[in-house]
């Protein structure tokens, strides 16, 4: 019994009797929801407010005292208020001296204020110890303990001890803390909650960039042509022609998009002969929105196969189709099977399939749950070998949808060629440019430089500190 | 050298120099598995059993002794036993007292007993600390470390000491502790793992009784009715066409669903004019199983597409499309092109297209590795707005599929409307709502009370603390 | 204010006030990185060096000193050198003693030296205390915080306290320890960043195989045979039909392969009359890559899928269709409509279309995150109840898409069946055995021993313990 009883002290002094009081400033929303969770999870909680008086929204099990009062009941304290009531802390300085505040308040706007509301808090309060917590978790999230949304919780304070409570107890709470540093980083973590999708903006935007240029390029040609010319009314294309000719171009030209960068930063590491130089400001960013543009890609491969595949519904291609079997019925013929034809049709069908199959994939092992289950290598396998694999399948598809009739100049309607041309630029200059970096007369020196190698050392000093980006 | 011995020491005030050993009470499946698992993670491990033979079964490195002696040598003691057979542990109950007992118990049926196993344990041994934890973790899963089934580790108990140490190990052998609370919530963990999906109990009733229900309609109008009147055998029908009606109806009104409760929701909290004013249970329950619902709807619509897909390759439509094509060439002539016809046709392809891309969107934003990475504000712009554009498609799509029939009295049978007349009933209402709820004279009082202003406060006197759970 | 600070002091002792200096030797690419990595989290960083000249691309907050020096700085050095260096540190082994040595090294091949690199510093220190940790964290991954590939450390050695120690580390810098025991397990954690999918090895070849002989079938059966008796050129079919042959066909034998090795275990079981046996090593081998199995048939269903559904836009396909209505018209007949044929048509597309449907299902479901929201009975009840729905769902498209043709002599070409036929040899046995399992005579038994009880005890004197894997 001896032994045993020791053994318990041994691990009592790792974790604390009972659970430390936390005081939350402010009977709010969050401040109520925040204090039903800690109760739940065994900590005394206390609420400083100006009314004393318990509301009946305000959890049981909680006690409601004065602002200084409530402060004195516990090393740690939330400040569940909106910044533009936090001057009523200056008071009350002296006796937050010490303590640890979390302030876990968001703003209306991004970058609304010169400093982070955090810092602000630091400068009212210097005695105290400020951690920046909770912002990015909802009221409702945190009260209905469902895991819809997030579960990170991003922390950052220049006092290690005072994040690490702060840390203890987001993790006592079920959530994810993630330590973000020093007190610096308070202005991003107020910033998150408020982006919408800013790794998107750029793939986006793009996007809609050249579908507006493409549709009315095709508009020109399928719909305005015909009518000028031949007076034939072809307006419905706009609702399903039009939009299958600009998916699949789309498609294609971010996909090349995707692996354009890495080319690019090849050559430059070539002619610097050094990786340890960083790269122009434009060309991280794009390295950085390679996984947004290449899942735009996707939705746009995915909604071409979607409109592909309900071509033979369509009433017009039944229309089409009857008409000519008509008129070969009529004109008392048959036609022979053309081989070449067949091979042109199914040879395109069949490496649109195996490119948009492997770009499918491509798209699932980009889901963090997959991505998280396998190795470097193997990540690098799939984003790298198999994406140039299906940029090489899809425009392979492009190049002999266009078969017989490719740069045939009966093919130009106003000088302007098929659109699917114009896609097919970018991803042949990815691909050449891809395939010369393959020599070994070059591939050889690259990867030497990407493992550290300089042909010119001096560089290296005048450059900071900077990791190899194009290393997928 | 000095300070770096101290600081060694300082760090080994954190950590346990050598792991506490823990008693496995019990050598069954699970038992052994657990001292396996144990052992191989670094704890001394002592099994107490009533014959203290070492069994080859036996972990090699695990000694066997009594329950007496077991229980003294470890401040943890894992009950490995079937609830029926815990009152051996009766005469024990000196023994035990101070220690850590883990109620790893599962039972056969749902709320088999009165009270939960770890409670009736806690009545049995009332001087020890129960935890009830390890329950939702399979023998199998424990053993051959896969990550195939989930690692979570629900763990509650009155003693948040005892609690922490429990959770300590579940850490240490690489599954992930989830703290319920209280040793009230021992139920509850123990019902877990013998639940069946049962947030989607509702959906999928619901959804099998509006398919029984739509399939003898179809079946009335599209194979009785012809076979009575025109005495033609559609019985085949069954196999496709019938489920190609149903699935879309399904997938329409089941995403009309999805929506409705949150137009409920803020019908209710404008009349009261508060929000702190608990929603009717219904509503709460529906608004909890949301998810289920739109991901049953989304099941649906993928039936439908593929349904939809095959139309071409049925040798029912190509008979059909070939017996029209051979008697207009009979009848020697050609139809011209109808271009209102093609317009129809394309714009409601073009609309379910569209639809069914934004609907597998949010399926997979629903995924839960996606939805952790997405701040709240994304969440919401995702399930929200793109929500009820994903709803405005595809209502916009039955209604065009309609066409010039819609409505038109030729396509009653024996006065019944079209199917997919009915499927409109509640997409329409719910879309209608939500447009006069956008209203500025609306939206602004509800934001407002959204935001915590009370018409009345005297509501909140009254009820208990709620979130507004309509906030998505 | 006593009582407060009494507070701190309480929770004080449970963190380190400030977090404790760690000493890198090596200042190559992954030391850097790691260092900065560990500025950012607060620990103070000391690199150990031959040059103890600061280079511009070392992090400024960090020392350079020489390797004895920088050694008595910090309880913790990583050694961040590699594996043919390390014999540098022998005359260091004083200055080490009771230090713990990261191991953070990689080979270049799988098994390239006798012993791990862990074991081998080990054996070259032996005063130290080794861990094996962060070898699979690439500099990239370190830098740039990226969540793209794995978070996930594993970590072994043979001192609870120093890996204990490293595992904080591990968990600073944001990333997930996994704790894989003693240092014995170092070689194979030094081998997993060099793995390329090894579960996926045995699938994919063996589908690979599968591949090649069902295409020369195909292709004898289909292109040569026509060639030669009615020199017809079909080459063509090489690019859509024959794959779209091969794929279902890989689809339904991978799948009952799948189920192939449960039924195997059970009848081991029955006739060994006890679980407490070791199953063949192939069977285990077999049972430990069913989920990779099952998603090598789901990519080949849904290319399946896809070729099916691509079927009406082809050229040949419409040449044929078109060509058959023309010859109807000239012969100035209308063919009725067979009823038959029809039904046989859309069951067996309705039977697919249900069969693939499911298939997704149980693919998303073996996604890791969907799979760690489900509990056990719900996992077994979708992999398994759900999966042998699929299986006959599959088998009896097949069944039915041979119609009435099946088992025709007319449909053997040199004496060979239908590819198809060949495919519904291992589904059917898979099907007939689970069937024939499910008799009570049978399964009363089979349920006890899996449930624990032995016919015959004497077998569980002889085996080691197991864990019996046919539970899923």
């Amino acid at each position: 019994m001896n032994k045993n009883s020791s053994n318990i002290m041994a691990l009592a002094s790792n974790i604390s009797n009972k659970r430390e009081a936390v005081c939350i400033f402010g009977t709010g929303d969050f401040g109520r929801a925040l204090g039903h969770k800690l109760i739940q999870s065994g900590y005394p909680v206390v609420f400083g407010s100006r009314s004393t008086q318990t509301s009946s929204l305000i959890p049981k099990d909680a006690e409601v005292l004065s602002h200084a009062e409530a402060s004195q009941k516990a090393a740690i304290i939330i400040i569940a208020i909106q910044r533009q009531h936090y001057n009523f802390l200056t008071p009350l300085a002296e006796i937050l001296r010490g303590k640890v505040l979390v302030d876990i308040s968001n703003n209306l706007k991004i970058n609304q204020y010169p400093e982070s509301n955090a810092e602000y808090l630091a400068q009212l309060v210097p005695g105290a110890k400020v951690v920046k917590a909770f912002n990015t978790v909802s009221a409702w999230a945190l009260q209905s303990g469902t895991l819809d949304a997030s579960r990170q919780v991003f922390v950052c304070g220049d006092d290690t001890e005072a994040k690490q409570m702060v840390m203890d107890i987001v993790r006592a709470l079920g959530l994810t803390p993630l330590d973000q540093g020093s007190l610096l980083a308070a202005q991003e973590i107020e910033n998150y909650p408020l982006q919408l999708f800013p790794m998107w903006k750029f793939p986006i935007l793009l996007s809609l960039g050249l579908t507006t240029f493409f549709f009315f390029y095709c508009l020109v040609r399928d719909v305005i042509y015909p009518y000028v010319y031949e007076n034939k009314d072809f307006s419905f294309f706009i609702a399903i022609s039009i939009p299958n000719r600009i998916c699949p171009i789309l498609a294609l030209i971010l996909l090349a998009l995707v692996y354009l960068p890495g080319v690019f930063a090849a050559i430059i590491q070539l002619y610097r002969g050094t990786k340890y130089c960083r790269f122009p400001d434009w060309l991280d960013k794009w390295m950085l929105c390679r996984k947004q543009l290449g899942l735009v890609a996707l939705a746009f491969a995915s909604l071409h196969v979607l409109y592909t595949l309900i071509i033979p519904t369509r009433s017009f291609v039944r229309w089409r189709i009857s008409s000519q079997t008509v008129s070969q019925a009529l004109n008392n013929k048959t036609e022979p099977l053309n081989t070449t034809n067949a091979w042109l049709s199914d040879s395109y069908l069949a490496l649109g399939i195996l490119g948009f199959f492997l770009f499918v994939l491509l798209g699932i092992t980009s889901l963090p749950s997959v991505s998280n289950n396998v190795n470097w290598r193997e990540f690098r396998f799939v984003q790298s070998k198999l994406g140039y694999l299906t940029l090489v399948l899809c425009t392979a598809h492009t190049l002999v949808y266009g078969g017989k009739w490719f740069l045939s100049p009966s093919s130009y309607r106003w000088y302007l060629p098929s659109a699917y041309m114009l896609s097919l630029v970018v991803p042949c200059i990815v691909l050449v440019a891809k395939f010369v970096l393959i020599f070994p007369c070059l591939d050889k020196p690259l990867t030497r430089i990407r493992q550290g190698w300089e042909r010119n050392p001096r560089y290296s000093e005048q450059s900071n500190y900077v990791i190899n980006k194009s290393a997928v």
